[in-house]
């Protein structure tokens, strides 16, 4: 590991954007990398936050823990993408447990590099500001598709999201149907007949993992309140 | 309302207790203060965010709206409480609506202050970055009560917290019946059901919204995961 450029990694994530070559130099002092092998759990819920994650490559699933083995996932973290602020923040221990969907790699952020910073930089306080913002409102969007939405809608909009992201009218799903299904909080059988009626319906072509859109209006029609 | 001292308020908001008395009297330039009646709405879900609000005391409830009228309340935010900041920060409408459940007084405050300071003072920077952590960490609670908790393991979560909170052993609901179901998603009747239930084995006293909680270890066990 120790052959790898850290401070060119950490110039290429998001929150760090606005960093100097020598800043992300510094940064690299209070970094630890951490490689995952698929299903390995990088902290169990209740761990304690003395730093935040940023994902530079893999799939790390957030997910919270049900008596007797059940899970519900809270969210998908994906290339460029961070988690674990709001606990290093507010010194509790992270309400969720982190495991690693396929072969990952992390960067694990010392919470006192972000304190220090926080103190002398005004535009990385609004960064990190606009960072838990952003996952406010995301888990926002998540209760109301709980509380108000139904299946259909609800892979209907993550169908849409997933295209939008892959600029593709085909996705591959990179998780398996039970995660996806819990990510969405519907029963993984509730998942099949669903994606199974949409696809007689002329929506999509379904094969194996990939799912092709062929009706994107009417698609989208299901998204519109009314 | 111009009788009434603003810096006064502002002073003994949580989010403000380390501003002087001259920054207050500052700040108050930035703030409109709003009296609301009951069932009056302050903002509907998809309104611009050129601020956030306090409430200075009453009881605002935070809601998402589904076709047809439905609603899922996210929040009751009670005094000292505040709302928005997320929406504010990374400039999107308001991801709720906001209504007075009885007769309420916010004060709106300015983005522009909070840009400002933000800039200035690192220290107002960490308590807005705690502030947002709380909320985010309340809303993945929410989402692990919804997708794990049974209705009986909600209500006594809520009982228990509201005890706490007025440090006594008996609730007044300050809520309609329909409102606080809607917050703990469940219905009406599997409130009322449930709350009957839980007087049938003694663990409460139910008269009207009063409740009184006669068997807290009980009370307490449900909660444990196991």
């Amino acid at each position: 590991m120790r052959a790898i450029d850290y401070a060119g990694i950490l110039k290429h994530q998001p929150i760090f954007s606005q960093f100097t070559d020598a800043e992300c130099e510094e940064l690299s002092a209070y970094c630890t990398p951490r490689n995952l092998v698929k299903n390995e759990h990088l902290f169990q819920q209740g761990e304690a936050a003395t730093g935040f994650y940023i994902v530079v490559h893999g799939r790390i699933k957030l997910a919270l823990q049900a008596p007797r083995g059940a899970e519900k996932v809270v969210e998908i973290v994906t290339d460029g993408g961070s988690f674990g602020e709001a606990a290093m923040f507010i010194g509790k221990p992270y309400p969720v447990l982190a495991q690693a969907l396929c072969e990952s790699l992390v960067i694990f952020v010392r919470r006192e590099f972000v304190v220090a910073r926080i103190a002398s930089d005004p535009q990385f306080a609004r960064n990190m500001l606009c960072l838990l913002s952003h996952q406010l409102h995301g888990l926002i969007a998540d209760v109301e598709s709980y509380s108000l939405k139904s299946a259909t809608e609800r892979i209907a909009a993550f169908v849409l999201k997933e295209s939008a992201r892959r600029s593709s009218d085909q996705i591959v799903l990179a998780l398996s149907k039970c995660v996806l299904a819990s990510r969405l909080s519907i029963t993984p059988e509730t998942l099949s007949r669903t994606l199974h009626q949409m696809s007689s319906r002329g929506l999509v072509e379904v094969d194996g993992p990939r799912i092709r859109i062929l009706d994107r209006p009417q698609l989208h029609d299901m998204l519109q309140p009314g």
